[in-house]
């Protein structure tokens, strides 16, 4: 069977006007009079429905039709016809109707608003609906641009490992991974258990990050970047936190903080136009319908400069209005969220790199700066969220490196081999994680992040 | 500073002939005379090297950069000079030499062969060499194929689970996902480990297969593909099993085994010719180093319409040459690998498609056939390897589904939203699996699984 997929239709109508062709899909509503009546097809390669008319004496099945119900599945043959007086551009004038499935009438997407706490319950239907069908095809066309982007660069992409015997990667809480018998563990004399007779014949847990490893990579292909899952068995039952989602994390040799913010810029600006050019139907619904500003936002941020300023220089701007916060601000804390939205927001009014942290608040393996108080650290704050990079130039000196883990109490035992890539040709470079579900809650103005992951793993939820 | 790569230089050499570069990476060999030497530099985003060029009394530090050691880091700047009778195409001759760091000579990648045994225990390491930056770039490229193939084809791109609650996915042995102490977990009153305590309130695993979620999204997007890592607990420790390992898993609704068989082919086809394209210099030295025939079987492959065969011709060929195999033949067992290379290697010579399998030896979801006997499953076959992909068309008949699951002493509860894809708008539908490493060994020749991955994680083995 030969079917065009509506997505055509809309996008090359010119190819199929006058023409007979034959459009499967799920009916999102019918009405009908006596004598004729409309199906609002919707086959999932498009946003917007095709618009079916049938009429009585024309169909074999007129009656059958006209009892159609919402979500059932049918294949439609018939003419494309243009409808210049009407809303929508084109209909297709059905000759022929078959049902593939009748949709019993408790179907739960019947058409009415329905909460996305609802829709998170019943997550194996949900894409059928107009926002989650766009959130999710948003989702898909971020990461092709993401891929597209590091690909024309170039970069290589690499499976960095999920399952790890380290758990020192010190960035959050883990998951155990094990296939012993939780009930009846084998045991050392002492009672500790023996995870020698585990499946890696050692303690294993679900990665936080892959940097390290691509850390390995990027000291033999220059530039390469990972996408792919993560996980943090933190008990945070935030809108902002998941269990297991996926990040993106490039790493450039020969480089330095500066190669690492360009590169980072460029990738948001990149992601940005990819989906407004690619998706204009589902972010005209998402600034329609989620979030008034979001597509001036989005300009602001393609067209803009980003800012600079140092952190000491933050926390200079943010006393001088302390008064306006919940969180103190002084020399040597991490930034509040509230922060953060203060600088890009009202200060800046645009996307802000803010660089040079204090190196107490800061990961190991960031590069030193001259000055020895701060690391070569940076965060990029965009309005409406706040933080949504953080990256930095990497510690490339051995011995200042190997001073680092001392003091932070690191077992250099267990870093051997990361070490090793500073003894064996070793040279500057520089990363950042970029965290996809945070970036398409910034690209779709969606504020829970179990809205964005199509089956959410969240504290004391592993439904589907 | 303004960097020029390595494969700009060999990509487009007239852009930079005559002109002064500067060009840093790491030194894979040095030669030196009296007053002048080379230096083969690799920056990673070539496959070859860069032959510099230095001499006596045009460079500052001469004497040092005679005893730069193998894998030392280095920028060169200098001026690139065609070398029309020479090996390579152009040199780069050096007005200065920057060493980034000196390699200690303690450093493990010395000119010299190794044996991939040895190269795995120093996997942080082993992508500088040739083969293994070979390797890796095929499968970075491989990947983005897939994308760009599934991108071109409006389908939707879903990230499925990882972590799942549900132990009946039934393709293999799970890894547990916890974070109970394993020393003195909660106990319910009968001693049964009580997993409400567990971080999702309930027992989970690692996901073997994104299928069955992947197809509620196909019943919403029509075309919808998954690619990430699943997991296998099996105790094989074979050259082709791994714990960790990534999937592509396509689902097609409005559409039967036949487009299944269509999509399967044109992808792999599409893969093929991407990586021959963009990867010609790494094909050419698997060709040359690692398997001999492999551009011609890939050539095959590429030019060849695969062929069709159903599961019982398959048998009814290979019972007339049972007395070639070691495993028995007979209608109802499953293909072993030497029936599936006899079939595609030596009566075929090229893909082959084995179709409508005994039900009792495929999973629940597989459509049963109007024979009653069969289902509509389909694996492909390829020369050098055997099943490649295994796919089918999914039961969409609620009644037949319910049917099948009853008979197999399956909980019908657990999979009650899968149920719901057929109550409520089912439509016929397909999908297949392919295993990318298994893909990577294919494109490449390797035959250890373990050396197409960055990190392997095998039975008792899961290190870096």
């Amino acid at each position: 069977m030969s079917y065009t997929e509506i997505k055509r239709l809309f996008r090359s109508p010119d190819e199929y006007i006058g023409k007979t062709i034959t459009v499967p899909g799920w009916v999102r509503t019918v009405r009908d009079s006596k004598t004729f009546g409309f199906i609002e097809l919707n086959d999932g390669t498009f946003f917007k429905n095709l618009q079916v008319v049938f009429e009585d004496g024309k169909l074999d099945n007129f009656k059958e039709i006209t009892k159609l119900s919402v979500g059932s599945s049918i294949e439609v043959e018939g003419e494309l016809v243009e409808t210049p007086n009407a809303k929508q551009p084109f209909e297709l004038k059905a000759k022929r109707i078959l049902v593939e499935s009748f949709c019993p009438a408790d179907y739960q997407l019947q058409k009415k608003r329905h909460s996305f706490e609802f829709l998170r319950t019943i997550s194996h239907l949900r894409p059928r609906t107009n926002t989650f069908s766009a959130v999710f095809r948003v989702r898909s066309l971020a990461a092709f641009a993401i891929h597209k982007f590091f690909n024309e660069r170039g970069f290589v992409y690499v499976h960095t490992p999920l399952i790890t015997g380290s758990d020192c990667e010190g960035a959050g809480q883990m998951f155990r991974v094990t296939t012993l018998d939780m009930k009846n563990p084998p045991r050392q004399k002492e009672g500790d258990i023996d995870y020698s007779k585990d499946f890696f014949e050692k303690e294993t847990s679900l990665t936080v990050s892959g940097q390290l490893t691509g850390e390995a990579y990027a000291l033999a292909f220059k530039n390469i970047y990972t996408f792919g899952p993560t996980f943090r068995a933190e008990n945070s039952n935030t809108a902002r936190h998941a269990a297991e989602f996926w990040m993106i994390e490039p790493e450039i040799a020969f480089a330095d903080l500066k190669d690492d913010m360009i590169l980072a810029e460029e990738m948001l600006k990149y992601v940005i136009n990819y989906v407004l050019e690619n998706a204009p139907e589902e972010m005209q619904f998402f600034n329609s319908f989620v979030d008034k500003g979001l597509l001036e936002r989005l300009a602001n941020v393609v067209n803009s400069d980003f800012a600079h300023i140092t952190y000491t220089e933050a926390i200079e701007i943010l006393e001088k209005n302390k008064d306006k916060f919940e969180y103190p601000v002084e020399w040597g804390v991490d930034l509040q969220t509230e922060h953060e939205r203060y600088i890009t927001e009202q200060v800046y009014k645009k996307p802000v790199f803010v660089t040079d942290y204090p190196k107490e608040i800061k990961a190991f393996y960031m590069r030193v700066n001259d000055d020895n108080k701060t690391v070569a650290a940076m965060d990029l704050l965009v309005p409406g969220v706040g933080e949504i990079i953080g990256g930095s130039q990497r510690e490339e000196r051995l011995d200042t490196l190997e001073k680092r883990m001392d003091e932070m109490g690191l077992n250099k035992e267990d870093y051997q081999w990361y070490i090793d890539l500073r003894k064996y040709g070793g040279t500057k470079h520089a990363g950042f994680g970029l965290g996809f579900e945070r970036a398409i809650m910034y690209l779709t103005g969606i504020t829970n992040i179990r809205d964005v992951i199509p089956f959410p793993r969240t504290t004391g939820s592993c439904e589907f």
